[in-house]
């Protein structure tokens, strides 16, 4: 069959099955993603094989180590997916809330109910576990899910949804809730992305050329995730142990992500006594300082920062430092250079913290907190399917309410319009 | 200058207006929105010499008479402007509200406030009106707007847009808030949507073949409204008096909308009862039946609808009419041929209404109640942007609320992640 009409049957499928999952109830819901996390586990011998021939791809393609580690399906990855699988079977089931009601002068009575989106299509690159990840949200969520996953981890993907597939249809899923995509190279991505009469949401999740990419060629609505270039500003009047311990958290407890910190903004009159301390904890874990003047004067094994430096997101043990007048100053370096992902401040002064929450335009704002926080799980919602750095539909880390929408219910008594 | 260079000059002055609008207290908003109101009022007599550049280019046109209306400053539609904007004025600001807010283990207090979306582009047809009504409504959501209108009404649209700027300037609104395309063939629609750097989201206005071009084009989130083929579906149990009133409501009062009746359904119990008398009164009001054979056996004047029939927006005083065995058939009728726009169910069955509301997919699902009914203003947002059918985002009428998104805020005492 041609990759088009491939893609338009799985399309069809997906719509099909959308429309029954949306009524399908919570507590069916809940057994499959139940029945298929206990499937992961009971098929741990055979994902593991299969991922070997992923695996040893890989090797022969000269991938990095950092790749082949996310590639790999240890005994520890899929625990996590099947207890992720069982944390979303845990959550309230967002389908059929009623968010809102309210009467009309007429009598009407007018609410928004929460109904699925309808069918969504993840694109992403080398992580296997998304498969089940995403599956399973989407499914809670009520809606149908078509996945496409990185080449170099399509034997893994498709083993790990024929397992989700397999359990969910014993439990009563329709078939088409989730679907993988086996063609990997991006004529599939362009293909999908046209189709608009079947798919209501695009969520890409890998680099910022894939997102791009994206983006670019698609029909269908896209959610974008593009870089976090975070900042913390400590201001004068911080506790400079507190501002210590967040910049730390926030650039070392785990550099590669998108909620780590890349630029440090200090107000000058904390800069003395906090420059030398904070050098001294980040050298000391390992972490390669570029500073602008100010700050080498106060931190000599502190490298010149370049303009590139206050755009860079280094996901690395890296960070750019600022010495900046005033909060005014360190709100127009965020606005310049910021990536409206997250930014912190740390500060004793009231007025200065409210300013920081009112005047910031980021997909989280935080006062006193370390940037790693901003994360669907760390803020509350559960689990997430990403973090949103467009203001369309949703700003911040989505989580399972994030895939939904509402529709206006009235409950008349005869009304008509004058 | 170039017409790239023209746009992107407006893209980058309504940027910077929306930093600055987003930051403007509700009471200098309201105080400019009011002095918008007065500022149209007051250039009446000029905005009518303008407007009859339009009107006599249109009649030269040939232009149709219902276009010709929809074009004409009348003094009562210069004064539906001025109290639309009065309107909006009332209505509170959305902007700074924190919809939600909880606590977390570890003591931080997470919420989520509501900001402006940034910058929206509106592309539209020939009522200038919507140059007032949409430009106070993005103002007061702290949004800079861009519009584009149409041809036919761009002297009018452009003489609006300088009352409205001129008002808002000296009341503290900053330049580049509200602005107007000039150049109106589709060269310029195309190179607006392409400016996804400045514009976070584009509502077009307008026919189905507008709105299609600009989402097959767009590079921004376009929110679509597409068409209403709205049913009403009269159950077994309906009362035939109230079903009478609703289906002549929805049908007659002004058959020319997006919310108007296109198809009546008919439980086959009530057929015999029902069809006759509402037929006689539709027939009273010069309404063309186009009926199944079922209904053509109780209704001898309808004529015979085609397959094309059920899927027809008529937007004109034409009714297609189906007899249905069940109501499980008239939801299956409506899946198959609604437009996600505007449902309504005529029943005095409680387990019926309930499904009804639940199992139909549509911007806004009724029971008892006329479909006219699915409009901001008549369901309490306030006055509306227009109805979306589709669901990220928004989905049905968009009010002043669906113009914001929501950023989450961290309020902390120093918490790091472990």
């Amino acid at each position: 069959m041609a990759l088009r009409d491939e893609l338009v049957a799985m399309g069809a499928r997906a719509r099909e099955a959308s429309r029954r999952l949306a009524r399908l109830p919570s507590a069916a819901k809940d057994a499959a993603l139940l029945a298929m996390a206990d499937g992961l586990e009971a098929a741990r011998t055979e994902l593991q094989e299969t991922n070997r021939r992923d695996l040893a791809a890989a090797v022969e393609a000269g991938l990095s180590r950092a790749m082949i580690d996310r590639l790999t399906l240890s005994d520890g990855v899929i625990a996590a997916m099947a207890a992720g699988l069982r944390e979303v079977a845990a959550l309230p089931d967002p389908v059929g809330e009623v968010v809102r009601m309210w009467k009309r002068p007429n009598g009407l009575v007018v609410g928004r109910k929460r109904v699925p989106l309808g069918v969504i299509a993840m694109v992403y690159e080398s992580r296997p576990n998304v498969t089940a990840d995403a599956g399973g949200l989407c499914l809670k969520a009520g809606n149908a899910v078509i996945l496409r996953g990185g080449r170099e981890a399509i034997h893994s993907s498709l083993a790990i949804a024929a397992v989700l597939d397999r359990a969910g249809r014993e439990a009563g899923i329709p078939e088409g809730a989730i679907q993988v995509v086996e063609t990997t190279d991006r004529a599939a991505v362009l293909e999908l992305l046209q189709l608009d009469r079947y798919i209501d949401l695009i969520i890409p999740r890998g680099g910022e050329g894939l997102i791009r990419f994206v983006t670019e060629n698609s029909r269908i609505p896209v959610i974008q995730h593009f870089k976090g270039v975070c900042h913390v500003f400590v201001d004068a009047s911080a506790d400079l142990e507190r501002a210590e311990a967040i910049v730390m958290n926030a650039k070392v407890q785990r550099p590669g992500v998108c909620n780590a910190l890349e630029t440090l903004l200090v107000h000058r009159d904390a800069a003395d006594a906090f420059l030398p301390r904070v050098a001294a904890a980040l050298a000391g874990a390992g972490v390669e300082i570029r500073g602008c003047p100010e700050t080498r004067a106060r931190v000599p094994a502190a490298t010149a920062a370049t303009d590139a430096d206050w755009d860079a997101e280094y996901l690395d043990l890296v960070l750019a430092v600022r010495v900046v007048d005033s909060l005014d100053d360190a709100l127009a370096h965020i606005d310049a250079h910021g990536s409206l992902h997250t930014e912190s401040i740390v500060t004793a002064d009231y007025a200065n913290a409210q300013r920081f929450l009112d005047e910031v335009d980021a997909s989280c704002v935080m006062v006193n907190a370390s940037t790693r926080f901003n994360d669907g799980q760390q803020l509350g919602l559960g689990a997430e399917i990403g973090i949103a750095t467009t203001k369309l539909h949703s700003y911040g880390p989505m989580g399972i309410e994030d895939l939904t929408t509402t529709k206006f219910i009235v409950y008349g008594q005869g009304q008509i319009r004058e």
